[in-house]
């Protein structure tokens, strides 16, 4: 099967075209190896243009089986000849993280917040950077908590902001806060909106995704090992929320879009609400329902991906 | 093999006198149901008094390999009668954390960064109270980067201080920063520090460690994606923080420190260091030797353990 790439306009290889590069270190170009810790992979001991070299599209997701069982599921999406059973953990020398290839799909977990997304990050552009990627996509199909949403519906972000509901991302660099923009790419966002329209089971928005580095307090939830508000104290919160246009609150969609946009990756966010955060905290639903919510990402991602490789029209 | 608990002072029992309870939430009284969602337990569906109930000893890090690989070792040092085949992940029902039991020692994986472990202790916490635990030890055994020490040495954490070399942690709550102590037990440490000289390749010294929510630029490594300032500005950054007691830096730590302290339980920290960051970023020391340096935190928290529970002396 040739898989060739086409972009929005229908124009093959344009995106090869004004492609900046990824890393943005000028210190990288002069080390003799590059050791990609928490990937278990080094430009000395692979051939990672050879590995990785056609990666057209990046899906990233918290949870190693969810990213296992998107890795299946776009091997048949994709209708890939060969067995799901082939498709190897390229990172089994670690249980950092999980990476799964298929075809120009790479499928890789990030675990649970900012700091541990980051570090994938990190190492993920520079194996891109090494491998002489270009015109890649990036997507974060991830899980959160709804604010006026009911169960299972899908936000596209806008603007990922953080607590305060400010679109930036507050990033430490030698004990000095230097801020960044989390900007994501529109037109992929809208792309997604408009397949969405296309699929069954597919509710979605585009709306403001809130990053909180806290599942408990951090999001206003009466139910963690500590509490220190009241439950009318919560609602005001997530009314503000509401207010500032967040529909949906996770723990990585940030640094996530701060380091894709400061290293020309063009990136997306969608996650699906796994709960409304106005009707509870916990998460009770059951979990065959859980199973087919965290499916709907997968699907739409899916969806994109075989509509620019000219799978379906 | 019966276990019996002894304090510092050899008084037994006296651990369960003047014991304050753990979780610090009025709100949860009131549940009828807690869902333990990231363990994938629940008061509902399971005992939790009778399946952790005598948990006189938690211990935490970040990959669920190790921490697998410390139950066995625990089970191997307690002489346990059964075989280590039969340890399960009690958390099998999500890939989130990796949780095994071994006797009055539990043994958990949290993944990397402060939000990554905070939903842990949060779930822990709960599942201590829950379970009516009482006189619980934590200890987070972990790897981090040493600040001109030589690689394979112990850090026991004096304290635990933020990218700013503050002795605090500061945590969102509904939009408001709230700071917290980091305060750990002196006398766990100290206790540990005594108990390192009596062990061989066990260099250890108690320091300050740093905290930072950033693998590459927040800990000053020149080899990210992303580096905008000179090999001379990282190694003022590292003067500085040696000049203020930080011999390692790693990423759990503060809120680790945080946590416990607000809700009574006693804790410690013991990271070996992988590589003397005066020295390199890169983590390049042999697979064979990591290992060995992995397990000189677990040996040294396992003779405590030994200790408390009267099997040396």
């Amino acid at each position: 099967m040739a898989l060739i790439l086409i972009n929005n306009t229908g124009n093959k290889h344009n995106n090869y075209i004004r492609q900046a590069k990824y890393v943005n270190n000028p210190h990288l170009d002069g080390m003799e190896e590059d050791i990609l810790y928490h990937f278990s992979l080094s430009t000395k001991t692979h051939d990672l243009p050879q590995m990785f070299g056609d990666v057209k599209f990046v899906c990233v997701g918290g949870s190693p089986n969810r990213m296992r069982t998107f890795a299946e599921y776009i091997h048949e999406q994709l209708e890939m000849p060969s067995n799901t059973a082939d498709i190897k953990d390229i990172c089994e020398g670690t249980d950092r993280y999980s990476m799964y290839k298929v075809g120009p799909v790479l499928s890789i977990s990030h675990g649970v917040g900012v700091p541990s997304i980051s570090i994938m990050l990190h190492e993920l552009i520079k194996l891109l950077y090494h491998a002489r990627c270009r015109g890649v996509i990036i997507f974060r199909i991830g899980t959160s908590g709804g604010i006026g949403l009911a169960a299972g519906t899908i936000v596209i972000t806008d603007k990922a902001v953080d607590s305060f509901f400010r679109p930036q991302f507050e990033q430490v660099v030698l004990g000095k806060v230097i801020t960044r923009s989390t900007e994501l790419d529109v037109d992929i966002a809208q792309e997604l909106l408009q397949y969405s329209s296309e699929l069954t089971d597919m509710p979605t928005v585009f709306a403001n995704t809130m990053c909180t580095h806290d599942f408990y307090e951090g999001q206003g939830r009466l139910d963690g090992a500590l509490c220190s508000f009241s439950t009318e104290e919560k609602f005001e919160y997530l009314r503000k929320a509401s207010k500032a246009g967040v529909r949906n609150i996770e723990m990585e969609s940030s640094v996530f879009a701060a380091m894709c946009h400061v290293c020309n990756l063009k990136a997306a966010v969608v996650c699906v609400t796994l709960l409304n955060r106005f009707e509870g905290d916990q998460i009770s639903t059951p979990h065959d329902i859980l199973m087919e919510y965290q499916q709907r990402p997968q699907r739409l991602v899916a969806h994109l991906i075989k509509k620019r490789l000219g799978l379906i029209s």
